[in-house]
């Protein structure tokens, strides 16, 4: 059986204070390293052991990845990281408030801005200091390649080439990948995965540092799909993530 | 200029309990990750940026390089790791106290498994649980190339394979690159770099977290080499690395 866990990273400081995060490389809170211990202490519990492991370029996700890791006594293990996983970027809204957000240009325009499939929200300019073409970081991303701003399309228009590319062809050498990313990278990846239609994707809430396990048969199908944990936890994780974007 | 910082990990447990530790996969001490987080300032401080990051398959090298990387808002840059850049294997002797072992076999035969080029401590037996072979990590390593102890010499010749073929290399690709390794396997590259002869070679002794600038001319060719930081703090270091396998 071979299988790829899915994990969003742990709490972050801006999760924390409820603002649009997106590319922004915002730090862990002491919270989300706890839900990353976590984690990695219920992958060991359940007997996972990774051969290869793939995360973002921003820190709230290398981190999550590298305390899994050593909660697996597996720091030794390949690590790739890439942009392509990278969350969606809020353009504009990135840094604001999402309930003052919300108080400002209504529910439905933040539920369309968070989960709608193809609306983006408005782009950054282009001589924004926030332009990732300024960002050392993705100085060898072609700049027709990097985003102002993404709707979900446009997240995994970005984020299935590596998928498809890097991380499932992995599965002939690894019966067991991690791939440590954020909210909408893998709402992207999921709705791929299960087949989920632009409208009901905007239902899909993963929750921080909950690993979802999806398992294949030697095609590469899946065949099954799982959170490990308390399933009541879990849906009350992906609860308050849903209202976070609430007045 | 091109520039490749080495590294010493941070303080182990067993650096702390005086402890041979080879490769067993001993974690860092609380003073050793205070250690890596300051060589990481130090380095901020410094106006150090790496394009590429190469590390052990040891946790305490990873952790050091990760602590690095995170003072350094570089968590994202890429990182290989391999087990060419473990430490010396120390055989029958990891695990043992180094001033008992001194008190049993003499300060002269210690200071020679230690330090000497060629000697090398007696081997594990085959079938001890350490040996390397039942350790999933060293699965893709060819069993003849895995040790049950190791020399200077030894460790040399399993070490810059790596330094010629993967790190040297891609100097072209990148001006600044980081090897967050061990005492023994960084004593083998400086060796190699600076020429130093296989007697003088006892008298050198890294001190952990100290960061060892190596600079390059466009042919590879070393053209200067120096400690960061505080040179008194750093011979004093050195001193007292050399004074742990005495009676």
């Amino acid at each position: 059986m071979k299988r790829i866990v899915l994990l969003r990273h742990g709490e972050s400081v801006w999760n924390r204070e409820n603002r649009f995060t997106g590319w922004t490389d915002v730090d862990l809170s002491e919270r989300g390293v706890r839900e990353a211990s976590e984690a990695g202490e219920l992958l060991r519990r359940e007997g996972f052991r990774f051969g290869y492991a793939y995360t973002s370029f921003l820190k709230r996700a290398v981190k999550t990845l590298d305390a899994v890791l050593d909660k697996l006594d597996q720091d030794w293990i390949p690590v790739a990281k890439s942009w392509r996983l990278n969350e969606k970027h809020y353009g504009a809204l990135q840094g604001l408030n999402k309930r003052e957000t919300a108080e400002k240009f209504g529910d439905e325009q933040v539920l369309l801005w968070r989960r709608s499939f193809d609306v983006a929200p408005d782009p950054l300019a282009a001589d924004d200091p926030r332009n990732p073409r300024f960002d050392l970081r993705y100085r060898e991303v072609p700049q027709a390649e990097l985003p102002l701003t993404e709707s979900l399309s446009t997240t995994v228009a970005r984020t299935l080439p590596y998928w498809q590319c890097e991380i499932l062809p992995r599965l002939a050498y690894c019966d067991t990948l991690l791939v440590v990313a954020h909210g909408n990278s893998l709402r992207g990846i999921v709705k791929h995965l299960k087949g989920i239609s632009d409208d009901a994707i905007a239902e899909l809430n993963l929750p921080t540092a909950a690993p979802y396990v999806f398992e294949f048969d030697d095609e590469s199908n899946v065949v099954n799909d799982y959170f490990l944990g308390d399933p009541e936890k879990v849906a009350a994780a992906m609860a308050a993530v849903a209202a976070q974007g609430k007045k």
